[in-house]
């Protein structure tokens, strides 16, 4: 009998080859590739849902409460937690041992964050990987949170199959934070500490945001949920609210899946590209120099992309 | 006499010019990226200031205080405000009205907000080309302001030539922000509405994260200055902190400006292969078919993105 591959370990479920394969796509190593490329065929199972919000927003302690809660339902569930951890504090690795405590023995829980990483959206890319492997490792559900309100986070969560947006009450920030691009994504509202002063100003913030956009007869309108993550209280309306907001886009769903695989796929290409340009279309030291004339002025950065590009593709027609 | 073309009227620093040059930059047209190379030679005089923080930090209002001190000093300014409103809240242009009134009347100042589009680096691109423009215009100084903490935020400050991190004192959530991989990037804290309780705490946080790090004899450690940005206090302040960065850094400044050379360079080149991928490598109709294949789960996007590459670059040796 041979030993199984990493890729059946994945498949069969067992935590630490989930952990190494992981840590294989976080490092956007050629053997990470090779592995999405056999556990894809068994992905597209789990449900997943997207959680962000301003910092300070209690949104560890929401998907904390929430995994319980989907735990006690019978369901397994994955936790992609996108933390951009200065390098300097220790960070994840730290913060997923505190946080596995709440569901230590639970074999039906596995929780990974993910530090800020590299450009060109590798961050999202690796998230969405990893999101792959959970699904293929047989979560039903798996929860991506993310810390901040920018294009990346923003990326990210709009690629999932639905967006919590969570909201504290606060002194003005609340409104800013609708503002700053994630009003369009939502489609569950959570004013979280809502034992705070103002929550019901906020909520009305956010309904008053919500009258400005005309909803079609059937079409789905994001209920705001006031909750209290650390003590519990208001996460089984919003299992039950993600469970109506489920069942309503049940026959949408290949739609935003369909705009998930696009996005994957062109950044796919952009980042193979980028490699084969470097290791096989330059000289080597001619990147370099390229930089040095764009720096000395000499060269502008659209005429050395297209000339690159040119060279690179010699045979086929002319890029635009 | 001809009349004088796009490119011609922005190196003049017609400020109509410079409006249709970046609006040109944000639609990504091609004679955008036409009047770019024109102006690229002119360019590199400015000096970039980056300003970031989380939402409600005040960074509009510090960033027109510092337009005036900056102003007070003889130099002229222009200002990109990344501003990733809502689609329903009419936004930037309306807040480009109400911020050129504080400046009404002054040809020395240009004030410009991008909201937020696209994928890939979209943004971040559109945000350097205008700072391009805004330079080539002849403005001494740029200030590019950008609201959040994600990725995209950070990858357009990064590429400033000073790096500025804005926090208010607030129930624990600065150092969330802190957190949130934005520590590393800063050149100068500032604690702004600093009349707010809990601002000495903010402070020591800040310092205590700085202690952590170990900076070699000479090196720049950045200073936290507190500011009330409605009030003006502390800017003066500021502004002499940034004159300090620049003498402290006019040596390596040449290094920064280089990195930013090169993700904008690497940037391009992601665009423009995935331009001529879809215009002229894939027959109409097939991007869609390979989506769906990919969503029925027969095909799994590495092997996709490598397949249409292979095709892209036909004779060249086969990208690893």
């Amino acid at each position: 009998m041979t030993e199984p591959s990493l890729s059946e370990r994945v498949l069969s479920g067992d935590p630490r080859a989930v952990a190494r394969a992981i840590s294989l796509v976080e490092d956007e190593s050629p053997s990470g590739a090779r592995l999405v490329q056999r556990i894809f065929a068994s992905t597209g199972r789990a449900y997943l849902i997207g959680v962000t919000g301003p910092p300070g927003a209690g949104k560890s302690t929401l998907v904390d409460r929430l995994t319980a809660q989907i735990r006690a339902g019978g369901e397994t569930v994955g936790v992609v937690a996108v933390d951009p951890t200065s390098p300097f504090s220790g960070g994840a690795i730290l913060g997923d041992r505190v946080r596995m405590q709440a569901h230590a023995g639970d074999a039906g829980v596995f929780i990974r964050s993910m530090a800020t990483r590299g450009h060109l959206g590798g961050l999202a890319r690796a998230t969405s990987e990893v999101a792959l492997i959970l699904d293929a490792a047989g979560k039903d559900v798996v929860l991506i949170e993310t810390v901040g309100v920018g294009q990346d986070e923003v990326d990210i969560v709009r690629t999932a199959d639905i967006s919590i947006v969570t909201i504290v009450p606060g002194a003005g920030d609340e409104v800013q934070a609708l503002k700053a691009g994630i009003m369009e994504i939502a489609d569950i509202f959570v004013v979280n500490k809502s034992d705070r002063e103002g929550v019901d100003r906020t909520v009305m913030s956010i309904e008053s945001l919500l009258s400005l956009q005309a909803f079609a007869a059937g079409e789905w309108r994001p209920p705001i949920i006031k909750a209290e993550a650390t003590t519990g209280k208001g996460v089984p309306e919003l299992l039950e609210a993600i469970g109506r907001f489920r069942r309503h886009t049940a026959s949408s769903l290949g739609s935003r899946r369909r705009a998930r695989a696009e996005w994957r796929l062109r950044e796919l290409l952009a980042q193979r590209f980028l490699q084969f340009v470097e290791r096989d279309v330059l000289e080597p030291g001619e990147f370099d120099r390229t930089l040095e004339r764009i720096g000395a002025r000499e060269l502008d950065p659209y005429t050395a992309a297209d000339g690159i590009l040119q060279r690179a593709i010699r045979d086929a027609k002319a890029a635009e």
